[in-house]
């Protein structure tokens, strides 16, 4: 079970969701789902101490949104010079959007600070 | 880069959701993605083959629907029973829920066949 605790929340996951692609609640929690594995992943293979700081505080995780495909692109050049991990998702097109859209972002999980220099001026979904 | 095909999934993970806890689509996406991240990470480490199959087909994911924490604990129960991985995610309280409400659960990664004799007669979300 999982239990996060308010007051130590110093690292990260952030899931930047694309404002211009239309998806259902449940599509949604897919697709913020396979960027939040894959983050998370990469991270334990590459980014050993984040990761486990961050799992050690409950994982948290932030939805933000941003505007389009352009902006996505932006945020994750910018995180990637701040040397942190990040993750596009491509949805299989099966069901609500087309083949291929890329829908969300994952950043991190990474220190407060330094995910805040990325995605800190967006608005939470 | 996440890409999924359409025609090889044989491996998934269902993600339950209670339909009686009331959460905006931001909200269901960070808790439906704690529950992926859990049931990933112990996966990868108890169910090894399972595990890596699931990956290696793009990670399905599917997210369902079930009354309450009574029909979601009896889930949980028969989804130990056919030994697959479980995972219930309680939320912190900070913002929309009261404090520890359990709001979902992960089941899997694991075959479709068993997954489904557990979620198989749940609607989708």
């Amino acid at each position: 079970m999982i239990f996060e605790d308010d007051n130590m929340f110093n690292y990260k996951l952030v899931i930047v969701v694309r404002s211009d692609v239309d998806m259902t609640p449940g599509k949604l929690a897919v697709q913020a789902s396979h960027a939040s594995v894959s983050c998370a992943l990469e991270s334990k293979s590459k980014k050993g101490k984040y990761f486990k700081r961050w799992l050690k505080e409950g994982q948290k995780k932030v939805l933000v949104k941003c505007a389009d495909i352009h902006e996505m692109e932006s945020l994750r050049n910018k995180a990637e010079r701040e040397g942190l991990t990040t993750k596009m998702v491509s949805d299989a097109g099966l069901t609500e959007v087309e083949r291929g859209t890329k829908t969300c972002l994952g950043i991190g999980p990474g220190p407060d600070k330094k995910v805040d220099n990325v995605t800190g001026h967006l608005s939470l979904y």
